[in-house]
């Protein structure tokens, strides 16, 4: 099925469809370069590229190394170099073929060259396909924090092919259905309900259950971008995407590096919010007694977790949870349920409180 | 006076006022970034950083080295690597302070900075003022081209003080001119006959005559700009303000490097582009020679040059003119004279006439 992301002049479709990666040609543009990292590159990456060679279609590619070390100055400086050296011009297209650090990287490559160049994102990832692909937002990270240097960049297109997580590790799988969690939590019982009823057969990989997850997560997040494509009202509704996140980014600074995946350190922030909501009264205790439980056991039965790591001191995740982007000053603010489906933004919240069902959520 | 920029919600003024810089303080922001080069810095620069630390504002300031040294991607990085010292946030502005390599360089550190923050811009060269400080477009260079890297950040607010001109280089000052000749020769007949009246002032440094052709020069890019933002129509009206530029771009490709000012190069462009116009017959030949005249006239009274410089040969000339931005392929393309006042663009001129017409031009 194909979602609309209704952004004016820079509207554009993502596509959700089995087995669409294979035929991939991108046929719009007589110029395309493709960028990816190595371990992508050879399974998907050189799918659209043989694709496009068999029509005789100007195509170049390149792929960085794996991981977040694809998102710095270095990385970008020899995306340019390769993309001069082919005399890759505005009218060609740049193809993220890859997670969100590729398209991040790739993207933000499409929104330097030449003052801006088509891009088309080719997620590969379940996490990139309901999170990262949609919002425009693209960057690399600078030595002293992630994403400090970035652009708002719509792709023109994503292709999200169900098919290639066949061959994503379950881990990564997991993680991305924390993001889909959270879009029930926060915009959707009902999409919350299904997920309660069809999580077994998502992580048992079916086809159609997948689908369902990823045209359903990114109707929701592009109705939110549609309404603050630049995150310029920072109470805004798209703060609401930051659910969870608050606690989330500041476990990702504090565990040693990569000990958590972004999925699931946020599965650990939504269920700390649903208890910081409960103690605040922004949910009636019926109410959010039965959201932090389903939520719970939602995330336990995809393999999630809802715990605080004893690894992180207070401390630590005090000054890391002031540095959040929704932050003005110091000041602590959190996405915080109302009911199931629904949350809002509380700025200011009580450092004591904080800290005290932190202590009893570890 | 006060020009408005019409581009939607992007939209901002500009204000053209002697003296204005002495007492601008950007108040409206509480955290600044002052980017200039090491020769601006301490003329105008140092001005704005006094100003905001009396009110007790937080500002920072950073030069890069004079010239287009500052357009490259270790200037960027320097420039990014004093953001991130302070903690610049998204809610500072970053202020340009100096000619356009300045302005394109901070401009581009200003988009690229947390996926963008504000940016004034304060241009202290007259081709600054009535060219590139208007229109968003920043970027730098990559080392096989010049602004293959950049983007389209648009100001929050342009000041163009005329009195910083007198300490600019009576040189720069004529090169600016042949810009706001084009302008006259493309846009506006009256401004054109004006500019017949009054270059004499304007040489002499008269403040009046000055703040005149900035803000005249300024409202007839703005028209062209608002029209197309992104230049997304290479056949389009912006394309109009590439009048000359063909063969001035040619020109300071091939010409030993710096020996012409980029004014410089673009009116021995115009001038040879009203010629071809004459030769083509876009023009009538009554009004074509009465054009020529006249724009010739004019540069020489600006101490500009007309003819094509003998150490640019044809087949230098011919290969950079393929690679002209409004080219496609190899073609040869021309904005040119219709009458004065207005233009057209012409494409996949006959390469044949277009070396007579050189040849006769030398």
């Amino acid at each position: 099925m194909t979602i609309r992301v209704p952004l004016g002049e820079r509207s554009y479709e993502v596509l959700v469809q089995a087995g669409a990666l294979q035929s991939y040609e991108a046929r719009e543009w007589e110029q395309a370069a493709i960028l990816s990292n190595t371990s992508v590159m050879p399974l998907y990456g050189r799918q659209v590229l043989e694709a496009r060679e068999k029509l005789g279609l100007s195509t170049i590619s390149h792929a960085a190394p794996e991981g977040e070390a694809a998102k710095n100055q270095a990385e970008v400086s020899r995306a340019y170099d390769v993309l001069a050296a082919s005399n890759f011009s505005r009218r060609g297209v740049i193809i993220a073929v890859g997670g969100g650090v590729v398209g991040d990287w790739a993207g933000f490559v499409a929104a330097t060259w030449m003052r801006g160049v088509d891009f088309v994102q080719v997620p590969t990832t379940l996490l990139a396909m309901v999170d990262s692909s949609v919002g425009g937002k693209v960057g690399i990270n600078h030595a002293r924090a992630k994403n400090l240097i970035g652009a708002f960049h719509q792709p023109r297109f994503v292709l999200a092919d169900p098919q290639v997580l066949a061959t994503l590790p379950s881990r990564e799988i997991r993680a991305g259905l924390a993001e889909v969690i959270k879009y029930g939590a926060i915009a959707d019982a009902g999409f919350f309900a299904w997920l309660e009823e069809n999580l077994d057969a998502a992580l048992a990989g079916d086809a159609g259950a997948l689908s369902h997850i990823i045209a359903r997560s990114v109707e929701l997040k592009a109705e939110v971008v549609g309404e603050d494509e630049r995150e310029s009202d920072a109470s805004g509704r798209r703060a609401t995407l930051n659910y969870g996140h608050t606690l989330g980014h500041a476990i990702e600074a504090t565990a040693s590096y990569g000990k958590y995946l972004h999925g699931e350190a946020i599965a650990i922030g939504m269920t700390f919010a649903a208890r910081l909501a409960l103690r605040l009264g922004t949910v009636s205790q019926a109410e959010g007694r039965d959201l932090l439980s389903r939520q719970t056991r939602l995330f336990e039965r995809a393999g999630l977790p809802t715990r605080l790591p004893p690894e992180c001191s207070w401390a630590q995740l005090r000054a890391a949870m002031a540095l959040d982007k929704k932050g003005r000053g110091t000041s602590l603010n959190f996405i915080l349920p109302t009911r199931l489906g629904h949350v809002e933004l509380r700025r200011q919240v009580d450092e004591h409180t904080v800290q005290q069902v932190l202590d009893a959520s570890s």
